[in-house]
């Protein structure tokens, strides 16, 4: 048994964290408390609660923390990463602190200053179905953003084997939970106001778009991209859209699919009437990735599915703490 | 006070349609029994419950009905459309057997002959702010689909307007509530696979699509739609892209909707931070249309919410009714 | 037309007040800022949004407001009760600051001292089904609380007339939706916590049971209440039990409510197979009655329904303002 | 490994079970075609999709199955129940055709014969925090109702324990979400006429009624119960009242509880400001139960909440399981 830490466990993805950890046969999770968690009670019912450190890397140090996950925001875990390493743990992160390569990239987008740009440099983005050589390695791993997960994992093959219309443009419509915007209460997830309700916000200007370009190399003015609120609290769905000139059937999209991804324990490909949707997805690890094309006019609708908590967050933070730890990538995930 | 009847008033449409017009000053809703409905119960809960008659010919003639709404499949309204126009009432029909121009169009998207030909070349297509003077004359209006209603709203103008780039295509992603689907119990409409959930069907090929291509005047291949299901009970909200290279700002979008519907009672216009959202217009006749730009790429995203029951069937219906029989548009609407 | 001020229009009972004062034939809304309104945008969207003043006592003067509604805290309408009657208008409060009959009683259960005990003295209790009569002269109208309005009306008929075996005790299991918790984000009530969830509250300590035994007559131990949050917006429905020893069918039990409420407007009555539900009075101002009853063992079940934010609050304001302004009291509100 | 079948594996119980057993380390599950089955897909995305067979009994004996669990109607499991024991394999039913003890008693509340008298004279009730003992050498145990498993592991000990004012009645108001209904669409649980809503149904004479006083020892007039519909897809909670008067505190009703359950694995316990609610018990195998209390008028409250799917059918279905065929008995639960 190893054990690990988790920041920000009062949190959804920190929550969701300690939930999959205890049934991963190898971990001991162990919460840190931060700042506000301090007195307070995890909403977390066991018979034998989880052990309980303060934040420090003292406790790090003296708890032989293997990991330390960080589901805080991104000022927080700029501040407490290099405490971290420092004290012999490695570190998840799963804010957007590490994603953007250049502190100037993510002034621009998170409208402040990078505080550890030799940590950003170090930083290795966790994608494992992209990035999975640098991981083990890794004392540092910036887990990927929710909406960037299912857009790069249903992109990224298609842009690789070079059979999108880039010069028509992407459209990427994404709808997610509540859950996405974090536990903290405000007005805009009260009950009262999500049910029953349906809408669009920082539409093409979200913070998660660059994050899409760095994988899928795209530049911004090829991918648009909306982000939605549904009235359910766990969930991402991107219907994405664009022309594919050379192909001639859905099965030459299924096809490249299937060759990038023939090995990957956590993709699933669909074709209609099949789709992804996302009660298929909710409390698992998987992408769920369907197509479907129109031939004589080229035009494709990719679906991409994910559990925003899991594939999204705590799950994908998992998947990169097995690589680094050594442990089968899918040890606690299936 | 004049009489119309009210054919399905079981469903959704028709129960709306009951609901709004005992609003209305001047109407006095009459519900027709035709088939299953003889027997049961109306869902209606009154003092004065209204009025039931047979749905036949003597009977509309009878009762002296000025019109009556037919909210049944497209089968049913084809049978009953051309019997009670003989008997002196005139029909607004909410399927869609009369909203295609042409029988073989109807065909190759209903799956089923046109057995009213002749009646399909007379039909009036009840789309206010578009074809306000043909109404007022017509003795058979069709009443437009939900999504095309939502869809030729927000793109005609700017169609018109010439400034939408149709080369690289439009992309209208819609998300609907549950009630589009009908009363009939089916799986897919069943609380539990519904709840927490949200999935596309009819990817590319649904048949709202064909009303959309004749109303906007663009080809199949520049329109992209895909139609999704919302966890809740009514609504649609579509997010709509393409590229206005000719444009600079937000604003030229705005101006070209504000020309257009100044003196529309059922449009409202929206910019952000504020744009359209499933409770602003739920109970309402209200079209919202809101607009976002990005000016160094010339993107552009509108979006285009209304309440599926009302302004995309039963609201929409007695907005035709008003101008058949004379009186103001608004009337029992605001 | 007569002017009237609302305080709080921000929350939902304020914003319920504003929505249906708008179909009130005689009436004008005003929307009247204190503290965080100022500066704010209301969240209603209309050609011609409402006139906003100030909430002083120079401005009720000034705009020659007839009456008053407190959508507010009771420390908040204890403090402008006063201020806005030394100005000419009357009041409707929504609050419970004027509910309990003495300070001692509002101090036991809302947990602090109350400031106007003479106005407490001289408020008139606004259930009009059972205080029509004080209404029409009163200057301070306290309207009842959403639980209270529900079982009042279910259980003082019942009581009046002796039938209910009071030494075995009522109990009132309560379910409200969570717009009764206000519009003040709290984790509480937000989206991610309530949908999919139902929980118990307050249990048998709610500060709403005083309320009840006050118009019921019942005592303290008579009466065994819980509120419970259901995961949806809007309704409160309460299912009721006792024993009725003296009665032999459901149809004793119906005669008593019918003799009642034969001459009101918002009662309805029903009995199995056709029960109260939620839907059935959602944005209505209608009480729902069913009956229930188990000859053999002389058991009853009540089952009561409201609209928490119309008959609950919103509508039976209007309701009592309609009486105290002389208007049909059923005037905006069917 | 043992194999054990499933019939009615597209229903809500039957693909709980199918989904609990692929994480038991023992067990694997084999689908048995039914009727209406054959030919279909089931619903469950798997790469080794599960073994499917005819629902004989060759089939069973051929598989070697060691036990099947009928998830079917009760007609259906009295059919199938005497073929598959006859092939060697033992049942778990749960179904109500075999908890009631009498075939009189059976057809009182299930409005058709008893087919299988012998059958149920041989089947034992399986809440195996009271029958446990019988459980292991039983060839046939009877699954408990959801909402009987909930009243009754709150209420057994405190009847044992004689705390209990039984005079004065006991009261149960318990709530269910849609999945405890079934999968076949209806009206009733159809997502338009669940969502928003809640609505009573069965009142005072629920089939569960005669298994509560079956396994408690109430009779009929001693306890009211009501069953009412949640808007959320799966959980049960029941509320339930009575009388105390030899107690002087929560803790008294706590302690007796904790002398039952003290090595129960399934059963939690609860005192305010911490009570059971739906989330907690999602997707578990747990009974949470709560306790209050009004000293002075000795009234108590009991809240006790269930997973409908799995305490309430798949869960304790294999907890039955376990037991029959020697496994631990939280095995594939926790």
């Amino acid at each position: 048994m190893q054990r690990v830490g988790i920041v920000g466990y009062r949190g959804y993805s920190g929550a969701e964290l300690v939930h999959l950890l205890h049934r991963h046969p190898h971990i001991e999770p162990v919460l840190m408390d931060h700042r506000e968690d301090a007195g307070g009670t995890p909403a977390i019912r066991r018979a034998t609660p989880p052990t309980r450190i303060p934040c420090t890397g003292e406790a790090v140090h003296q708890q032989a923390l293997a990991l330390v996950f960080l589901a805080t925001p991104p000022d927080v875990s700029m501040e407490l990463a290099s405490v971290i390493l420092a004290s012999g743990a490695r570190v998840v992160d799963l804010s957007g602190a590490f994603r953007l390569r250049t502190p100037e990239n993510y002034t621009a987008w998170y409208k402040e200053p990078h505080t550890q740009p030799e940590l950003l440099a170090e930083a290795v983005y966790g994608l494992p179905e992209f990035c999975r050589h640098l991981i083990p390695a890794a004392r540092l791993v910036s887990n990927p953003g929710c909406y960037p997960t299912a857009a790069n994992l249903a992109l990224r093959p298609l842009l690789e084997a070079g059979v999108i219309d880039r010069a028509s443009g992407i459209v990427c419509d994404a709808k997610s939970g509540v859950s996405g915007a974090g536990r903290k209460p405000s007005l805009k997830t009260s009950f009262c106001e999500v049910t029953g309700n349906f809408s669009a916000y920082s539409i093409l200007h979200h913070r998660h778009v660059p994050e899409v370009l760095q994988i899928s190399g795209l530049a911004e003015h090829e991918f648009s991209f909306t982000a939605q609120l549904l009235p359910l609290d766990r969930g991402i769905l991107e219907t994405i859209y664009f022309r594919a000139p050379s192909l001639s059937a859905a099965e030459d999209l299924l096809a490249i699919y299937e060759r990038q991804y023939a090995a990957e324990p956590f993709v699933r490909l669909f074709n209609p009437p099949h789709m992804p949707d996302l009660r298929g997805v909710a409390r698992t690890n998987f992408c769920d990735i369907g197509v479907a094309f129109d031939a004589p006019t080229k035009r494709a609708v990719i679906v991409s599915a994910i559990d925003n908590l899991v594939k999204g967050a705590a799950g994908q933070a998992i998947q990169n703490m097995n690589l680094m730890l050594g442990y089968p990538e899918t040890e606690g995930l299936l």
